[in-house]
């Protein structure tokens, strides 16, 4: 516990503000009769996991092995890792982890993965719950077709071990009517082979808004939602009153009257556009913009003289939350009181 | 120690490799009269900077104060620290940092920044040597003028507790003729004051194999070098076959025959495109490109079908080797044996 300005560039998340990101997305989800399951690469923070249950999710989404071991080692027991897990060493971390918590779900698209994933579950007690990835627009993972997605279901429900959960996908932005036709098909093919298709989840935060309704979906993913940030201002889901991520750094050199330069840099902020111009958004600043980005350096160029003086300290709001949240060792947390508290991102890095 | 191949996306340096562009850069910068002052931000590595500077360079490069505890934990006791350093909480650390080294230098390009380190330094033993960071074109940090550099190093060297140690640039690319105009000007100007301008110190990996010659420049700070990457072959400055540093990959998806999605993102390769097309070369793999990325996903096009399988491993030289470094927790380190050994990388993360 610290009142104390932490040094420069730190990243300090404003509690207040994320726990009514919760609530707010928690509510939206309600109405909407969707199951939501926040992915935790945005915070990557046990704490705001367990908060984010607390408030009404039915779980979470990882995307590595070692995002599971920490939220199991954090008694997160619904977890859901939308990737396709190959290799001896990363099933056998897989099958540890679906002995510890309640519920473990993975995704495959091809029998290659359902082959891997079967021979690690074939021997344990419970089976592995596993859903079909489907393309349905983003160009990524995904068997590409409802029929392949229906042959995908049998291999899954007829391997031992293994037990057909659904289907999932990441769609394209504004994909939503792409995921309606594609999952409409593919869950009617599969009931048509005598397999139950449970779950059908979708995700991202930049259409969040608009998930619900008349809809084939039973569950959202979304993870940016807990801290917003400037892609998604730029994208009107949300406005700067609602970041609760941001940077502070510190003004280091203002070598002419229209430019100043910050100790944040794309080691503190990324070099993640996400389609925007510039770097961030400085709060309180709005003649300002972050121009150019070397790894220890913010380049700002302002239209207004002397606005910035060195030793000021800025707080800025990046372009892309979660990719920032992976930068740093630690977060401070903002409380309401408006005390700083220190704490470690415990599932940063994980990289397996 | 293991012969076991890592679990991917894994970071893995070639120490042959690695220690030929070490040896290469050392004997150029030699044979052109110029001390080498390796920056570390590439390697993050104590073991390699120990080497480059058993290879001969004086001392080496950090911009954190952060990397050079780390440097001085192991030994290194010439550490150049290119950056302002303001407030109370680095200045301290820095004056710990200069206690226990040989030599401990820093760049100022504001009289509030002189003034702070003045401050931090009146009452150590030994005084704080300073250089002026100047601005030759890069539009970063620096004085904007030869005068502007003479007028900062005398305030440097009226200053108690600091001693002006010369000139700093980082240039912009193919800026050598503006330095040596800059540099010889503020060099004049400063000797005219009755002040000794021992060192001017320039850098950058781009532009490493054009230095020296007849040059006012007496020394050369080049990071990458000793890794090379995607961003200096394009350049001209090494090739495929001198890139020390790869991250290796695994194939988890192949949705179409000529689409395949490898578990290497953002999150393993950055976003850093440094003018270049797609986000890094697979090596052995001429006909694909790495056209997207997200955070966990490499999304690769290839203009022959079925060229990969799942499962496959690839190794990947990245567009930009400093920034990857700061992504990996570990390195495996590949010696002339074969075997990969495993490494912390000691001064990765470190913000402030």
């Amino acid at each position: 516990m610290t009142v104390h300005a932490p040094e420069t560039p730190a990243l300090v998340i404003d509690e207040r503000v994320a726990r009514a990101n919760i609530a707010r997305f928690q509510a939206h989800c309600e109405a909407a009769g969707l199951a939501l399951r926040p992915h935790i690469k945005t915070h990557k923070l046990p704490l705001f996991a367990r908060d984010q249950i607390a408030a009404g999710a039915c779980g979470i989404t990882v995307q590595k092995v070692g995002e599971a071991e920490v939220m199991a080692d954090a008694g997160i027991d619904d977890i859901l890792l939308t990737y396709n897990i190959l290799g001896v060493d990363k099933l056998a971390r897989l099958a540890a982890v679906a002995r510890r918590v309640e519920r473990l779900a993975v995704v495959a698209d091809s029998a290659v993965t359902v082959a891997g994933l079967g021979a690690a579950f074939s021997r344990e007690e419970r089976p592995l719950t596993v859903l079909v990835e489907c393309d349905t627009g983003a160009g990524r993972c995904g068997v590409p077709s409802p029929q392949a997605a229906a042959g995908l279901s049998a291999t899954i429900h007829e391997t031992g071990g293994l037990v057909f959960g659904g289907l999932m996908t990441y769609p394209a932005p504004g994909g939503q009517s792409a995921v309606e036709t594609f999952m409409r098909t593919a869950k009617a093919l599969i009931e048509a082979q005598g397999i139950a298709c449970a779950t059908i989840t979708s995700g991202g935060s930049p259409d969040m808004w608009k998930a619900g309704g008349e809809t084939v979906v039973t569950e959202y993913r979304a993870g940016t939602y807990i801290y917003n940030d400037r892609s998604l201002v730029a994208g009107g889901a949300c406005s700067l009153d609602d970041c609760a991520l941001t940077v502070e750094a510190t003004v280091v050199s203002t070598p002419t009257p229209t430019r100043a330069i910050l100790d944040a840099g794309s080691k503190a902020l990324s070099s993640d556009l996400l389609g925007l111009t510039g770097h961030g958004t400085i709060l309180g600043h709005p003649e300002a913009a972050i121009v150019g980005l070397s790894e220890e350096h913010g380049i700002v160029h302002t239209t207004r003289e002397n606005e910035f003086e060195i030793g000021q300290r800025v707080a800025i709001v990046p372009n892309h939350a979660c990719v920032v949240t992976n930068l740093f060792d630690f977060a401070w947390l903002k409380g309401n009181d408006g005390v700083l508290r220190r704490t470690a991102i415990a599932a940063r890095g994980r990289m397996t």
